[in-house]
């Protein structure tokens, strides 16, 4: 793709953008790639769409590399979301720069309102409101992510070729993310805060077994040490690590909480339960992306943008059912 | 992306290609969509890695225009799968011009013969086969594909803004079809050979209800007109439409003989079954993109990439488990 002929060929949308104040066909909750490429697929569907979003892009704009998202050898996690969501745009989506706070049912639609007291009124709905990944807690913490530090081993870890890493955590994800480092990495330390690993005991055997790694158990990061970029962590027994890359895998939590408000199911975690088609148990409610149970739970950016498009498949499906005047 | 940068900084692999001869971790048949995200994320996890592909970047290679894949406002489909293949090679995976004739189950591997006799060992195997069309078998089908001819609505429909066009079939893809074109067309021929459409009763009504449609039953195409694009066609019963495009929705077929032939289990209209995380009943052999179950249904670009990312992440999974010694 040229730069320059997008600006001038794609500037106008192709598919006219509904206002904000009609009744929209479908409302999708979340500008990650999830709700991107819904949007994408809505919009072409001819459904009248929004996308509510408070951080257009979503987390992912923070990674300073992507790789794994197929069509790009290496791009920008701004980059890509901002082509994403550029072509959503181009293909009828309305972008709201708004969070959504609430929503409720009624007879006919969804009432949403936006943290502004803002209303939307909406057909269908499809939340895809990612995770948010438990954080340390420390200073620097936000300021070192993507200068050394990361929550996404199969993302990242090419990145970290002969040089020295730290893994924080004791899961199936933590133990995952030190053997993929290993691959790659001089050192690995893993660094978790109980007397045994929580992950398969197939893993802590791998793990065991793997000269590169090193466990270090009962301890605790207390220090995010360097200037601009990480270069290392004082635990809580006093020593001191240096490290080119630290991987927080201490867990995410989903951001769920809307969707529970309106009777949708979550499992136990509170992921999002769906059906194969993105469905939820509300008629009418979809979810796409990291917040839902969908795709065996990889959360990589290319699964949520498969999810997104299913999820538009079945609202479209679902409107064609129900809404035929259109 | 910058192509002239493409070219200069990964025009060498990051990650070095496995020679054919020696003992692949996972064999990947089919080099569409499916068959190259898996690679990605295979390669990515070090994983030694072979696609085996008779036309590189499958079927959609012949779509002059793809819009619908997010990152891509509008890209070709050969140009996007070049990518595609591009960076699976950058990231390890070698990239064999083969097809692959048989498959045996030996004792700690699969080996793999070509149609000119070359074997090929492999530890595990992604099936990436997709599906082949049906064909109307009228000449100059071939030729027209791409000038008028169309197998994918989703795909195409937005080009056809105020023009006329086909449908040919009854099923309620053919319906689907009808419905998105009426949406952009200004009239949509919808062409079955028997008396009544085979699609659900929803879709008939709303079919039957749609002023920009007219259903011709009872006919065939027997003859497609044009000189260098398709202009229309002639009806067995002697009428001839002035089409500007005409969409050939008389049902695909999955390639999965190659995956019966060692067990693989398939449903009755011969597409691979998979769970959620893409693995067939065949222990070490997984599935992605069209020729397979998965994702409700959903043949589109973006639902094949998810799938390949997902069945390559299972089989580092399993390779994890019980290939240590990598």
């Amino acid at each position: 793709m040229n730069n320059q002929k997008d600006k001038d060929e794609f500037s106008e949308p192709a598919i006219k953008h509904p206002s904000s104040d009609e009744l929209l066909d479908v409302s999708i909750i979340g500008g990650g790639i999830a709700g991107a490429s819904a949007a994408i697929y809505t919009g072409r569907y001819m459904m009248k769409t929004a996308v509510f979003t408070a951080l257009r892009g979503g987390a992912i704009i923070d990674s300073t590399m992507v790789e794994n998202y197929p069509g790009f050898i290496r791009i920008s996690g701004y980059d890509l979301m901002q082509r994403v969501l550029k072509q959503a745009s181009y293909y009828g989506a309305l972008i709201i720069d708004a969070e959504i706070k609430s929503i409720e049912k009624k007879e006919d639609f969804f009432l949403l309102k936006s943290t502004t007291s803002e209303e939307y009124k909406s057909r269908q709905i499809i939340i895809a409101t990612g995770t948010h990944r438990r954080r340390l807690g420390l200073p620097k913490e936000e300021e070192f992510f993507g200068k050394g530090i990361s929550h996404c081993a199969t993302c990242d870890a090419f990145f970290y070729k002969d040089k020295i890493v730290g893994v924080i955590g004791g899961s199936n994800t933590a133990a995952f993310s030190a053997m993929l480092l290993s691959k790659y990495a001089s050192k690995v330390y893993l660094i978790y805060r109980r007397d045994t690993l929580r992950c398969e005991p197939y893993w802590r055997k791998l793990l065991e077994e793997d000269e590169k790694v090193e466990i270090i158990y009962n301890a605790n990061v207390v220090e995010l040490l360097g200037d601009k970029m990480l270069q290392g962590v004082r635990l809580d027994n006093g020593a001191s690590i240096d490290l080119d890359g630290l991987f927080v895998e201490i867990g995410s939590e989903p951001s769920s909480d809307l969707a529970k408000s309106i009777g949708v199911k979550t499992d136990d975690s509170g992921y999002i339960i769906v059906d194969e088609a993105m469905r939820t148990n509300v008629q009418g409610v979809y979810s796409a992306g990291d917040v839902n149970t969908a795709s065996a739970g990889l959360k990589q950016l290319i699964v949520g943008a498969s999810e997104g498009a299913i999820a538009a498949s079945s609202a479209y499906d679902f409107h064609q059912r129900n809404f035929k005047n259109n």
